[in-house]
């Protein structure tokens, strides 16, 4: 296992051999991977940067001779990802380390996502004081703020830097992290729109003994979902509101990326998914809502939020997507679709009420859904006690497939 | 020398208890500071909350009596940071951490500022992802993306805690943090149009075996060469461009705030003081410019930066400010002036050159600053190579005014 040092070694390999000393007197192994482009790397790296542009299916040389740098960083970058990727399949990555400027910062947001919960990630550089989103995404990310660019060492960045060290040091060699309780912990998805369902699957599954997080779709509530749920934290996870799904086919601002509701299917994790509020797209104010949605039906949710009521093809194709996600699950799914209402506003009565809308994607699942998985058709609305019951029983039934494995 | 927890004991005991019992098992002391409000303390403060409300000149019950949140917020993490400023004082300091949300920002935002560079300063809060400057400020801080709201020991929240509690284990037990050399270390304050002259004086310095860092006088700059004073950083200073006085006089956005020009006097640092660029108010594009200038000299320096010609009114109100805040200093002070023009464009030819502007500057100078500190008033322009050797040669005495002392 070692401290994995990710960074341009032309320009910062005063400082990258500083912390790499540092960390290894403590006795810990260190691996450097460069990701420099155009200058003579001052140290050598563990994984030359020949093999970081080659993992990116990138050729150095040819990086070099284009003289096309933002070409070149981004391929640099998605090269030590996958090396760090690799590496950490391996069982050799303890923590991760980047330092340096805006370059360091993007590294690191490629660097990060490939690598769990709990894995140390620590970037030290200027650009964490300012908008650190893009940086930190979902990821326990560690930001240490070196006050001065890190350029050289000097009585500013050599104090900063060797306390980053130290705490890389203490993280990687602390004492093995306590379990937080013996109850599993169980995911669940949650919007303003489906709040009494996944309170009620979340009071049965705390009843029975589960630590039960909410996570609402916002986009970045979705990725975080999924990136808990690739960690390995979840034992079992109810996916009432797959709301970001139709965000992300339509346009809309709550979108949480092309994987959502991957990440289950593929880490084997047991999941019982519904269609919660895919009856609605998520604009900003009502004038921020794109021309091309003018003729649609479209409600002000607050003066910040604008929301568009999907249409039977935008669900056709949306069942047709959750069926194509979960045909890769190996572990326990469920799909339950509650047919008279897939949110608070298209329950009969509501703004959003379109039985021939809802009907689409409840068809377009029954075509597509792979035959293996179960799908349930209640004649009840999302918040309708009795779907929560039926969502709690699908969940114990997913808790206990795991039971004895 | 301990590890100093401070936060909401209230809602946050759990969490404080897990970090300081991980901590001190590794034996490192810690002391608990309570900044709660209303709830009981879950565990017992080292520094209750009471005392912390004191220290903010203000009664715990009235602030609960009162009601008003914000206030109560406010004084105890004011209070908060008198606390951990005494106890650095007393050398109990090893470490702060903040853990919480945004009252954990706030608080860190009010503590970082009390403690030097080097002294490691942990908050963990989901406010670590987004803009991050209002707790960075000018601190080394490290922050640490929970992930997941901190609230309660989960299988998300248990493993962050645990290694940020590492974390500052390993900072506070590293070895020794080496010196970056053997040669002082000098601060300078540049503008674009002072670059000349303090490339110049970088130069001199570096030559006669200094470390040099050159600060961008844009407010941020300003703040961080303070704070690098009064961290104790540097041997002497150069401080060259002082423009963000006049910021600070007028309204303009490059203010590095009111303690600009205060930390060498009050620390006991040798400064050679200009007044660089004191002939320009720094705006944003010229529609921002508020319209009670609208009849100034203004230039557009980009699209994005106007520059507005300082008056003689306020130009004597600035001598009188830097003579205020330079009458504290008792290490070495000299003061050199380039009467031929303070920054590029004011030289003779350039479009704010008005030497009775600046002669009020200099008359104020001659008639506030304190009569022990050397007013030098050259006949030159700041870029001038004769004026950058009169403050190398100036900066030569200070360096040497602290030698066998």
């Amino acid at each position: 296992m070692n401290v994995v040092l990710v960074g341009a070694l032309d320009t910062k390999h005063a400082e990258y051999g500083f912390v790499r000393d540092r960390v290894a007197a403590a006795g810990v192994p260190c691996l450097l991977v460069d990701t420099s482009v155009l200058g003579a790397p001052g140290i050598a790296a563990d994984v030359d940067r020949r093999a970081v542009a080659a993992a990116a299916g990138a050729d150095h040389d040819a990086l070099v001779a284009a003289g096309d740098r933002n070409a070149a960083v981004s391929a640099m970058a998605r090269g030590a990802a996958e090396v760090v990727r690799e590496l950490h399949r391996a069982g050799r990555v303890a923590a991760v380390v980047v330092l340096g400027g805006s370059n360091a910062g993007f590294v690191m947001s490629e660097v990060a996502p490939v690598l769990p919960l709990g894995v140390p990630k620590v970037l030290v550089s200027t650009v964490v004081a300012g908008d650190t989103r893009p940086y930190v995404g979902t990821s326990d990310l560690t930001m240490v703020y070196p006050v001065v660019d890190i350029a050289g060492l000097n009585s500013v960045s050599t104090p900063v830097l060797a306390r980053a060290a130290d705490a890389v040091v203490g993280m990687v060699t602390g004492p093995p992290v306590p379990a937080s309780s013996d109850r599993p912990a169980v995911g669940a998805t949650m919007f303003g729109v489906t709040t009494a369902c996944v309170q009620a699957v979340g009071e049965h599954l705390a009843a029975n003994g589960a630590e039960v997080q909410v996570f609402h779709c916002t986009g970045t509530g979705g990725r975080t979902f999924e990136a808990l749920i690739a960690s390995g934290v979840f034992a079992a996870v109810a996916d009432v509101t797959t709301t970001e799904l139709a965000d992300e086919l339509v346009g809309g601002v709550c979108t949480a990326g092309p994987h959502r509701l991957d990440a289950a299917a593929a880490h084997g994790v047991p999941q019982v998914v519904s269609v919660g509020a895919l009856d609605m797209v998520n604009f900003g104010p009502r004038d921020t809502v794109p021309a091309e949605h003018a003729g649609r039906l479209l409600i002000a949710h607050n003066p910040t939020v604008t929301l568009m009521r999907t249409s039977a093809a935008e669900n056709a194709e949306l069942g047709r997507i959750i069926a194509r996600k979960l045909a890769r699950a190996s572990a326990f799914v469920e799909v339950h679709v509650p047919r008279r209402g897939f949110s608070q506003i298209s329950a009969p009565g509501g703004p959003f009420h379109d039985p021939g809308a809802d009907a689409a994607l409840i068809d377009s699942l029954r075509a597509a859904l792979d035959p293996r998985i179960p799908l349930h058709v209640h004649d009840l609305a999302v918040n309708d006690p009795a779907f929560a019951r039926h969502v709690g029983a699908a969940m114990d039934r997913g808790l206990s497939s795991t039971k004895g494995t």
